[in-house]
């Protein structure tokens, strides 16, 4: 478990402080070999023999917030061809989701030469999506029968302080989105992304002012 | 804050039990005049004079599983014209939300002698949903600007014991709805029905065989 510190108010929601985009110094920092291009097909298989291998794929990935114009906005990633996502990534065998989240969020969010200096506060896990299959869309269920799901997505919430430098591989943008934006938006976001508005409903977001 | 009895999965997850619906007895009590025919004009108008009178309208939903054919299913009731609902309402002035869903749930899920001998084990709010006006469809976000809300709807997980008998009046059914079916359903169930399975992603769902 992660260590949290909850905030409760008084309906007993958990308080979550967001800050203004403005708080935050945006940079960037060459392209990284990690973001290799790939076709469908070349990806199916090799996720098909890291299955074999090493079962279920777990990826990791973070919800963080700020605050623009008094509504709360989500950090994506845009890559070049238009796709939107979280920061985060595959976990490695055995590492923890904690850990392997750090881990990603160091490489897609800070300079290289950060050497691990750049903490991150990963809160708890709002949500889960599982894939039957490494082509299916994914869903926020088991898949029915005794069938192993090929690929878990764990979506953890991460709080970050009032300041800090993002600094992004130059093959992606780090855009923050409106929560309005992102409700139901299935085409442009994909499922996962489109319904973290709802995953976040629970919590009562405190916009601290600059 | 409710109190809660978390049982932790070896992940951190949060595990929820849940029982085969044979385990539980349906029946039924003559339908109550509180669930009365109004049109659409009426109801607005109605909402307006208690919004003057009370400030914003709360309600409060309790989100009730069972198993079956192993796999999770939400107990909805049915009204005659197809529309479905979690079972809940509105909370009283200054009612707080646990007092408030156990006593919508002993009207609509229990017998009219209950004498509120079943007690119901409210454990966490899961998600919330706003409306900026009557009318308008509901957003698991605040209204942007400093418009108060007219409406919030609060989701609870509800705990089930492995047996309890539930008395419907006879002007809704109960059903228990596969997880699947509801999923971005949005057509059939409304928005806040159909986002429960991402709602739910985040627990460790055990199915208890009977």
């Amino acid at each position: 478990m992660p260590e949290m510190m909850m905030m409760m108010n008084n309906s007993g929601e958990q308080i979550v402080d967001i800050y203004p985009l403005s708080n935050y110094f945006f940079g960037s920092k060459p392209a990284s070999d990690a973001f290799k291009d790939e076709t469908l097909a070349d990806r199916a298989l090799r996720l098909k023999s890291k299955f074999d291998a090493h079962g279920m794929r777990t990826c990791v990935e973070a919800v963080i917030l700020v605050e623009l114009f008094k509504h709360p906005h989500v950090l994506l990633l845009q890559s070049k061809n238009c796709i939107y996502k979280l920061p985060g990534g595959r976990l490695r065998p055995g590492e923890s989701d904690i850990d392997g989240l750090k881990r990603k969020l160091l490489s897609k969010l800070c300079a290289d030469d950060d050497n691990y200096r750049t903490d991150w506060e990963v809160s708890e896990c709002i949500g889960t999506w599982w894939k039957s299959d490494f082509e299916t869309l994914p869903y926020p269920y088991l898949p029915s029968g005794d069938k192993i799901p090929k690929e878990c997505t764990k979506l953890y919430l991460v709080k970050l302080p009032s300041n800090r430098d993002f600094i992004v591989p130059k093959n992606f943008k780090l855009l923050a989105v409106p929560m309005c934006q992102l409700h139901e938006n299935h085409k442009t976001y994909g499922s996962i992304i489109a319904g973290i508005p709802q995953l976040l409903s629970r919590f009562s977001i405190n916009m601290v002012p600059s």
